[in-house]
């Protein structure tokens, strides 16, 4: 990438096609730059009436809400609006819970699908919950074991004919390297094991391209790329083909055929359906669905092209030297091998992230060394990414980071 | 009860300490009677403020919310406010997740505290997405079986030496029949069986007093008698006695011992803290803590003696007829029998809450027969229910509630 000044930049941003979106967002504090897009997104401005509905709902129907408003219906119809994102079908995703409860969810149908095998196989650096959450899995259920790759093993080899389930981070969250998701999905069947997918690092910044590389079943968070809100609800994504052999080990009733039927025995509701659980979390909802109404006015194909630009952009101006003395690119450098955030390295860690916040650029940091800047082709601009640079340049060309105050930085 | 008339039902309400307490909540549309506490409850006024606070945090904060402001231990300060309304010790309640997420990690620790124990006892009768609860873990946990007492079986003599615990509600949503938390605790200890508590129809609404009855694990929802939003957060309690030897089966990095050191092995947090699983619902907890904070500023005791009158007022005045002609009490009489509502009985059914909704009362129905009366302490007052009554005694003497248009009401 040729991008030599930010003039150069400023006629990118006019050139972009997404360049109108960004006014749908709330701009944060004047003169800041946020790049956590990795950790909490930005809020859709519309989020603010859309809980101003809500909460005029609230008021005046109260329990009617569930009969007379549109409450109950909002885990499919969010599922909807998110499914061209992640290149599925609109009656494969849901919008519930949180992730590390829908990977759960997950899992267990991997083993209730693949009886007689006991394998679960995950990487060791794997983001920690999504092990955590095998574990108690494991825990509960007899002869289900995680195998854990190590960091740079193959993980086809590892696939064998007692193998459940692949359950694996899109992208990893220190690194942002990007796996395969067609080619393991294809190694996987080919053993006869499924395949589960974290999306959550990649999901509404990169392609997953689910149903084209004949996934299994997903999950992923709502809140980073996304923007639907901190701690708002997630997501769980099934191929078509496995609804109808799917039992949840998490049932409840918004889960059950006729939920207001009462009956006693579970009878698990078509389709996607069976994967609610519980009552719809109906403000978070409303906040989700504000976002997704932005997404659903952009083609996912021009915003993934714009994010790898962007990417690569953050690159080359770490490569130029605008980025600063001491600094390189630790992810991947081909755009199709990231996944939503650009991690740097630099031998003060968490201290230049901190400095760097001082200077209005808001990163994050991952132990050992990663200095993760999430990208968001909504509303980063080209310009932005310049701007970004050019103050890390000036940390790190001033040992700002070396400041007492900043040797105290935690990754959180 | 002697309550004769609308002007007695005004000086109770002059005398009533709670009096003052309604204020904090929006009145829903002028002249409307809302009492479906058990079902949605009423929005604190100051929820609106708190959402907007958030707001402001996620636009200005964005990923630094979760270090610098006070999202991350919401579940703990929640529950800690949450607790003595359920007789509990600050550190023995987090809110978090879903009742039936929550009632999953209950009964899936039952199962790890009683090895080689097989039997979960409930009613057949029971809330039904709690059954569907012990199915799914029933569907996962080899050797585990739900054994289902008919209707008015008696309890005890169904818990052997080979019950892992008995999962009951509370109270009965038909017809708000409170079981004994004290006595069926006692019973089940006997056999060394634990006991979990659906509490979502009493808690905020009665006393649960679970330390008092040395109470194992209760779970429970936010949004009914505790006014914590639709949709809104759940909780969970366990006995302090119990924390240490719990290794969650919905495991997950928010309940782990040391959440920011992305550790591959689970290790779970300190007490409570290990029934955490992901990131908190931020925006629905700011919600909750709006009803918490009001719930704070009263004295449990006086809001349950208040409820007990409130539903022996209701039940009274519908024996005098001020209900109308064809209804009758279902619910128990005695208040200390009875749940967060009362239960009325009218072969008209659900077309009765119909015609009753369009002459500005909000009740619900539940098949076969039970119109319930959601009641609330906090803002409810006893001219409230009296006009509730005469409300309903027009309806049934004008028989209003026959009109082709309400015959096909049904529940939700």
């Amino acid at each position: 990438m040729d991008v030599t000044t930010r003039q150069h930049c400023e006629a990118l941003d006019a050139a972009d096609p997404l360049r109108e979106i960004r006014a749908r967002f709330a701009p944060g504090v004047p003169g800041t730059l946020y790049f956590d897009a990795n950790s909490v997104g930005a809020m859709p401005l519309t989020a603010p009436q859309r809980l101003q509905h809500l909460i005029g709902e609230w008021q005046s129907l109260r329990r009617r809400g569930w009969s007379e408003s549109d409450w109950l219906a909002g885990p499919q119809r969010l599922g909807a609006k998110l499914a061209p994102l992640l290149g599925a079908a609109a009656d494969e995703v849901v919008v519930c819970d949180t992730t590390s409860i829908n990977l759960f969810k997950a899992l267990a149908a991997a083993v209730q699908l693949r009886p007689g095998r006991h394998r679960i196989v995950s990487e060791a650096a794997t983001f920690p919950t999504d092990l955590y959450v095998a574990q108690g899995l494991a825990g509960l259920r007899e002869g289900v074991t995680l195998h854990l790759l190590e960091e740079g093993a193959a993980i086809e080899p590892a696939i064998d004919d007692d193998t459940i389930a692949l359950s694996l981070s899109f992208v990893d969250y220190r690194s942002a390297r990007r796996h395969d998701i067609r080619a393991l999905t294809r190694a996987a069947h080919a053993r006869g094991a499924l395949v589960i997918w974290d999306l959550s690092h990649g999901a509404g910044a990169v392609a997953c391209d689910l149903d084209a590389a004949d996934a299994d079943l997903a999950v992923g968070c709502g809140y980073k790329y996304l923007c639907g809100g901190p701690g708002g609800p997630a997501y769980i994504f099934a191929a078509r083909r496995l609804h109808d052999a799917i039992r949840p080990a998490l049932a409840g009733w918004m889960g059950h055929a006729a939920p207001f039927k009462f009956t006693t025995g579970y009878e698990p509701a078509p389709g996607m359906g069976r994967f609610l659980v519980a009552t719809p979390a109906v403000l978070a909802n409303a906040v989700f669905e504000a976002a997704l109404d932005i997404w659903a006015a952009v083609d996912p194909r021009a915003v993934f092209r714009k994010h790898d630009a962007l990417g690569d952009l953050l690159g080359a101006l770490v490569d130029r030297g605008v980025g600063g003395p001491g600094v390189s690119v630790a992810s991947p450098r081909a755009a199709e091998r990231r996944g939503g955030f650009v991690a740097l390295k630099h031998a003060g860690g968490a201290a230049v992230v901190a400095a760097l916040a001082d200077a209005g650029v808001i990163a994050s940091f991952r132990a050992p060394d990663s200095l993760r800047f999430g990208l968001s082709a909504l509303y980063h601009r080209h310009v932005d990414i310049w701007d970004a640079a050019a103050r890390l340049g000036e940390v790190l060309r001033n040992e700002t980071w070396r400041a007492p105050k900043y040797q105290q930085a935690k990754a959180i």
